[in-house]
């Protein structure tokens, strides 16, 4: 028991109800202040894991509402296998719901082509540059897109332009190590995902599900 | 150009090529190193958002595997109604491959009751051990478990016993901010989502698909 709620004479219970009363006032306040009803733009940086797939859950999420939902994979692998497995239903069909393009022409250390990755980089940015300008999209992940601007595949200055101007209600869902600080600036929620520790360094293969 | 390109008098392309190729052997001898093959212990923790999300982004990549997932939520609410109304499909019906359950009575500072609190957490950490001890389950979600964890609602020792003792090719991923220490240590990747901004704060509301 706290010195507080001794203090005061309260029982561990009385005291544990009167933390979370404050607690819900609290919470209750900064959503009657979040009053703004807008599309967002949301960046996963860091050099740690869950970006890409914090994206897709974002996705799942979206294709359980009912959005119009696009993707463009900026670099190839960057999906996993089990990913695309899982969309593919939502893309294939009458009744797609998903646009979902993988544009990378592989890991710059898989082509060894400069050439080939900045006109594979510049073709993937413009589809995603269309899904931005089309109020048919609700949602938009460009997956990896991080990695291209940082490479200066992809202009810095046209993504901010493409998403200063994009339809109010729009959100986009932006992935990759690196996020230029131009673009972290201009999004809305930005979240750095740092690597702790990860399996793969203690010699353990990427696993089916978790990374595959 | 770089000073080593010209001192080589080498072209860009081909100062391209020598970087991607170098590159490409240490993540080539990297990937010869991981030899271990077993399943894996993932912990999302930190303030910033996509613990949550990443995860259901790895429940859809299992199931895309056609791996046999089993979720256990233990906050109400933590789930989103789009996560919900996306995995249902997976669910329901005579093909069930997800088995979910939805335990928390909801945020502490919504119930106001302690021992009402436990109880769930309890009932949800009992549903949570059985997957653990069945190697029926592949891919096990344990969904705000470190909020549980922080609050003493459920041991850290037990927990930890449970991941030693469960079937050797499960993967288990477990979310919420405040990892408990012992957690992390028997972990294999863990990941800090470091907040950087959020649009709630800027007074945005919660929106469908990102954050509902």
């Amino acid at each position: 028991m706290s010195r507080g709620s001794e203090r005061l004479g309260l029982t561990e219970d009385e005291h544990y109800r009167e933390r979370a009363q404050r607690k819900k006032a609290l919470v209750d306040r900064r959503i009657a202040r979040a009053t703004i009803d807008r599309g967002v733009v949301v960046v996963n940086t860091g050099n740690g894991k869950g970006k890409s797939s914090s994206g897709f859950g974002m996705l799942a999420r979206s294709l359980g509402h009912g959005l119009r939902c696009g993707v463009v994979q900026f670099i190839k692998g960057s999906f996993s296998t089990g990913e695309e497995a899982f969309f593919r239903r939502f893309i294939e069909g009458a009744d797609a719901v998903l646009d979902y393009h993988v544009m990378g022409e592989g890991f710059t250390w898989e082509t060894q082509d400069r050439t080939r990755d900045i006109a594979a980089a510049s073709a993937a940015w413009d589809v995603a540059a269309r899904m931005l300008a089309d109020p048919g999209y609700d949602f938009v992940l460009l997956d990896e897109l991080n990695i291209a601007l940082n490479k200066d595949y992809v202009s810095v200055d046209a993504v901010v332009a493409a998403l200063s101007a994009r339809p109010e209600r729009q959100h986009v869902v932006i992935t990759g190590r690196g996020a230029p600080d131009a673009l972290v600036e201009v999004a809305d929620t930005v979240t750095e995902m740092r690597l702790v520790k990860h399996a793969f360094k203690a010699g353990i293969q990427a696993q089916k599900g978790i990374e595959l």
